[in-house]
């Protein structure tokens, strides 16, 4: 991305560089219960995301000795820009929905030894208070470390055994979203930019920089090897920033209650 | 309640008077994009209401030309010390959601004109992110809030037509619960309170000082005419304080984005 | 209420004055099999309370040693003055339904020793067949009368143990309608008076005259405190009269089948 | 069936002859508001037959100047001897629900001229308050009788217009259950017949003999042509009875509100 | 029905005699896993008719040492002339659905003996891939063949065991459709003759020749004992053919994978 | 991929080489009556994907004068090897069919003008039959040929009008799976090597080697860059091939009736 031109620098809409990361906030222990509870912002994109340690796994997973992480993705009625029918209301849960709550699910599994969890599941609920584009990556990267402090306070409270030879989170995992406007590819896109770009692509990858998803969708025109080339090296640049900002955030003692 | 003795001013758990508020603030203007948004907290408690302005009203009320206001109230899964499931995913809503949607929905009708509103509906979404007793009337109190800033937005659209002789918010409206610990009435009860509580009871009350709703439940042995009595007191005297402080919001300037 | 004038006695629909009941009938053993069946009738309206003892209790109270009390209110497609799409046609239950059918519940517990109940079940259904205004209250004034019945059935079928000092049913329990009508305070509202009530309650009272629930709603302007003290008046002493005929009507024998 | 034995006429449960009907009463305007409204009883089985006059038609239907007859049937929770769990609660219909509702409207269908309803909808509503076999049958023989008093009052509005040379209700509709018990065909079956029958058959038969549905089921062993000869006498007699029946409540005056 | 004069032979819409079946095909092992699996076609309807051997019998039937056998009919969107609306997406099973499924399953659990399965489950997925009419008539007559196919498996497999003087498959089942067009009884019915049949009937019959369901409906004027009889008569004729298919089919060899 | 040593030419379940296709048919018409309709095979996985031209479009898109198209993707309860419960009978759709007709969907969308289409929707129904894995990938493979069937006939009923200078089609698309086993990437998995796969990747290509899709979820340890790059190769040559079947099977004639 080197040398940028004046241009280069202004042709979005909130003035980022093509290769910058909106600001990001993570807000450890949100909630004053909660095992673990982040508020992570995106730029105005603002996601709770909380992680409740309880007892027993799905049923297909009983008398495995083995833990399981589930996720649970939804948005308030109002986090967009027009109100949206609440899917409760509605009586079902919408395809983009199961289809984000599965992603982050996915995503947090392959950092995590769920066999040190014993038969305990932790279940990320991840609320988008305010969505305004990237909430599925914010709420990836917010939940690993809502799983950090909930594996933490498992260990505590002695319900997690790392075994000796294998940390419980065997790295960190943050996701990020890219996407082509007008030819040039980006980070991080804001709804606006979302809504324009003719590529539209989320990347988790972890801390180590291995991938653990890669999702890319032509909204628009189908897109060539050498677009996804460049999409796949913006999109490792900025979950290496998200890592720090995760590693930097878990650095800070916790203040639980009781 | 004028004098009180020492000892009534430490039994309860958080040490308040029996007829002392918990700390309330109201946040205006905590979403970017909506009409009206309040995160209101009592205590512990933590809600967030958010006021959208939509076109069209119900069916039934189609072709009258007046407005209509209405509430959805919902509780984050971990907003309770253990998590419930979704209503989204249970793919039905529970009998108290509804009860709660519809007690705040017909307090706010009780000081709106609607008919200035014209053919527009003003939902009003009350998400509890944390829960810590007296989430309605914590959603009833911030809600007013938002809706009056929904009103001010609509005004200042053109949406919204008052009549020549009435304000189209007629007063305010606010809510308390109260109830009776060993005996002895108390105001604006949290969680550990509710719990022990023999009777409880919410009580929505306007600016002037008139009952919109009186909800009181026996929850163990029944009360009589003298109990009652000295709760719609202290249930009074708390909408009081809690009128001024919607007050003292409201006259701060609220900067909003284009 | 005492002395009351030509011109009070004749401002109702139906000519009775403002603090007289409609005309209330209780038909005890309505059906051949239940435990405890009522049909109770408030003027015109007419519902079908039946009680059914079952074993176990809800999973949240297995293995307390207790039982429980609960409640289905639900209303024929037609039992108002034009057909209502049923709610299991629909596919779920609406919020008034939800709503009354706790309300029901949470009265009948109020009377009862749940810890001699053993664990089970008395389910208390209360359909209405027609609805002339104060169905809730008919309701539960019914259901208590059936539940009576089913707690007898226990007793003698030996899956009732009253503790040695304390019957199992500690009280009775009856609900009436009050509102306010061009000023004036009434009594049980039929539906022509209802929906032009500028205030609605629900009183649910005991045969000793303490409250179980208080119920008020301003539907339109709000009410003072010497209004809401007039109604409870009017209320306490309709119940009163309810308890009367409640007691009556269990003074007489049940043949039963079996 | 001529000559019965002296045993024949004991070996039913009730003591009835195998070709005798139970106590059939039908009582017409039940309701005060319906259009038509019948509580017919087969014995301790009772039906509440409801007949709405709503306006428009099936979307499908619309436009066609004709109007439909539909059915819904619904049992109470406690119509059977020990409570079900109601099909509002459970969120859907079941398999049994459907298919008599389905049942139901096609048998009155087949005795109506729709072309003469306008665009307009009967719906007949069929709960059954307390269940002893037989259900569907009661219900078809009852709703005929609320569906005449339903169409006199539409004729009598005006919304129905019966063409020149053809009443609007062509025939009348009766139904009645027939089994084979111990190796012999028996007419009417109560719930402990209905268990043990070999053989099950619904026949619904219009007032001049004939078949409008047939519908047998062998619930054990397979039966032969000859039986199922011997089952249609039985309910071809039996429904000429019924048919006797609906006649004469239909002769009787129905005193009406408003 | 002998002597067919030429016009008779012509009236229908293929050119087929009254008496005459469609083209009839059963392929047996059309899937690769299923305990039973066939592909059965009439005509242009084709059905896929899978046999599920699974362990364990609905909640009501444990601990009888019985086995069970159920069947779920559906429909593929496009099977017919225009597409419907999935019942999954709908999220509620439609009457028809719910009333053929149950059919099917009657019909098999005629001819099986369940107490020779064990506590396990034989599920027939009857779903319709294209439409043509007669679809429930062709499943059973499907399912039939995939049960034998599934009992026999389950022989080898152990897991079914017959008693000493018993077959498992007491006799064989087949269904077939018969109506009345233009007064002239007619079997077999396709799409376009069964919308236009008068009165419509599915007889369900064993290889022996008995009944075990007979639902003969008007769709239009009545139809008397006459008209009954010859349906029966055609009916049995058919179904007597089906038969003989059948026992072809089985008379193959199946070779089966694993 | 080049020269293969003979151990990677046998290393996989069935004998294929790691850059081989299972074997492909794609059966047009296979359906009567559908607009276009074919049946796709990738080795045992046979998915019917049939493609309905309807009238109107979501309720979003009116009054653009644009059409749609859309997908919907279901699994027969026994297309796997145990048994499954219907998603009609559950009542709700599973996250996993939310988001396969949502991938196949945006898939058919990216090589079809809709301008072209007026207000219709093409709905492409996928219902699999049976699964082997790469359901997925069938299906949108054999959707393409079943949407040019759709609208060539829509084009010939004279509903799709092609713009002057783009074909309505602009170009075909396919899919396929890739994955790694045992460090080794291989094309187009069963299930047998899906289970246990380390990485698994959808790639959905165009005919001109341009990417659609490109889904790629590490469901053991994450993958590199590398592994990635490989993947991409054999997604793209794998495509390719497909893409010549797709042509092919297109240049046949197909006869439709009427």
């Amino acid at each position: 991305m080197a040398e940028l031109t004046p241009s280069e620098t202004t042709f979005r809409a909130d003035g980022r560089r093509p290769d910058e990361l909106r600001e990001v906030r993570l807000t450890r222990g949100w909630l004053d219960e909660a095992e673990g509870s982040v508020l992570v912002e995106f730029g105005r994109t603002r996601v709770l995301c909380v992680a409740s340690f309880t007892e027993g796994v799905p049923r297909w997973r009983q008398g495995s000795g083995q833990g399981w992480v589930t996720a649970e993705y939804a948005m308030l009625p109002r986090a967009t820009n027009t109100r949206s029918p609440r899917e409760s209301v509605k009586g079902k849960i919408g395809g983009r929905t199961h289809e984000i709550s599965r992603l982050i699910g996915r995503s947090l599994r392959a950092v995590i030894d769920v066999s040190a969890l014993g038969e305990n599941t932790i279940v990320l609920d991840c609320d988008v208070l305010q969505a305004d584009g990237g909430t599925r990556t914010a709420a990836i990267t917010g939940a690993y470390v809502a799983l950090a402090d909930a594996v933490a306070w498992g260990t505590d409270a002695g319900h997690v055994r790392p075994s000796r030879n294998k940390p419980v989170l065997t790295d960190s995992v943050a996701a990020v979203s890219v996407g082509i406007i007008d030819g040039r590819p980006v980070l991080d896109l804001p709804y606006v930019e979302d809504v324009s770009a003719g590529t539209d692509m989320n990347v988790v990858v972890t801390g180590s920089g291995d991938f653990v998803e890669v999702q890319g969708t032509a909204e628009g025109a189908p897109f060539d090897r050498r677009e996804l080339d460049s999409l796949l090296d913006l999109a490792v640049a900025g979950t290496e920033r998200l890592a720090r900002f995760q590693a930097d955030a878990l650095a800070q003692p916790l203040s639980r209650r009781a």
